[in-house]
């Protein structure tokens, strides 16, 4: 069994687009991450009985990406976790949550953190107060923490596989982390060794700079974790 | 161009063992290496000049693995030096000399520094004093410091990665390192972070615990130095 979790996400940018998905594409992720910020709010709405029938076999992660943490959707605090709220009636495996743009959503949610993967993206850089913004959101004790940030030089790729691995032993087995872009690729493909849970593999087009195809990361985490 | 070499290990056991080799299945390999420590004394002076004819097209670099280091030939420090100069007759692009086993021998050698692959391979640890170690094979000037440790946790071969790219930045491009096992795995297709130059990956059988296979190291750094 395959020690890091291959999530794939699928990025549906209109409803009609849903019928068209074929679920057996998706039937070697380990989770699959419906990135509904590629709609508007109310069309996430609408699609969410169809989305989550149809990926009833699936392991869900829903995120709403907003535009500040990279993604696509620009919402008010209170549209985000209406949006949030309503998608948790269809029990979803997962729901990420950005906890430093959206830390009332979040406070309003604490009851589901067992579901929550509490995520932080920074598209600049490599913070230096990365491992503090870590443990601050281990603190909060969500099932899953995950931070993607982007490397300017090959140093801040090895530093985030250290602080993985350091943040992993010291707090347990629930961070999930990976550089962006070209540089960061190895990060992508070594939570055998730093602990990271996850990684985030694209069925066609990337959902973030760097990213690998789902077919390549199976191959390459087939050999490197044998 | 691939920024990582790849060098594919060549293991004969018996001298008609060479005919039935197919130089075509070593095309794609950036640097043959002929492993001679399979073979006796005598039995690799006879074949080398069968072996470069052979292999006149390819680049070849020839090693002669000692037991101390993990290898399978036992020899005096005579008679490994005398192996080595005969070699040398026949030109080959790098010779593998094991630096702090055969001292003797590389002082001896020293005129051909520019060919050498200074050599330490610790098949039981990560030593302490590998900075040190790689510091002092820098300081003598080779064309390339090649280190093989073996890692007993994650964060020995996330030390590796980083003593790697720091020796990297600080003393240039010519080091090649790796760590053993299953564990060490990542270091053998990390070079374009780390600036570790070469990575050994076998045609079939490895010639060392954790290689990755040359279709597969292919594979891979083809998607991680795009």
């Amino acid at each position: 069994m395959r020690k890091t979790k291959i999530v794939v996400p699928i990025m549906l940018t209109e409803l009609a687009e849903l019928e068209k998905v074929s679920v057996s594409d998706y039937r070697t992720a380990d989770i699959v991450e419906w990135r509904a910020d590629f709609l508007s709010a109310d069309e996430i709405l609408e699609m969410a009985p169809k989305f989550f029938e149809k990926f009833k076999e699936s392991k869900i992660l829903f995120t709403l990406r907003t535009v500040r943490e990279g993604g696509n959707i620009q919402v008010s605090e209170k549209k985000y976790l209406q949006i949030l709220k309503e998608i948790l009636t269809y029990n979803p495996a997962y729901i990420d949550v950005e906890f430093f743009t959206h830390g009332p959503s979040f406070a309003a949610l604490k009851d589901f953190r067992d579901k929550m993967v509490l995520s932080y993206h920074n598209f600049d850089e490599v913070p230096s107060d990365l491992t503090n913004r870590l443990i601050k959101m281990h603190e909060e004790g969500t099932a899953f923490v995950k931070v993607a940030v982007m490397p300017e030089r090959e140093c801040d790729v090895l530093d985030l596989l250290q602080i993985t691995r350091d943040m992993t032993l010291e707090y347990g087995d629930h961070f999930i982390s990976m550089a962006m872009g070209d540089l960061g690729r190895l990060s992508r493909i070594s939570g055998y060794l730093t602990g990271s849970c996850w990684t985030f593999a694209s069925l066609e087009n990337s959902s973030a700079p760097g990213q690998i195809s789902l077919k390549e990361t199976e191959y390459i985490l087939d050999i490197l974790e044998k």
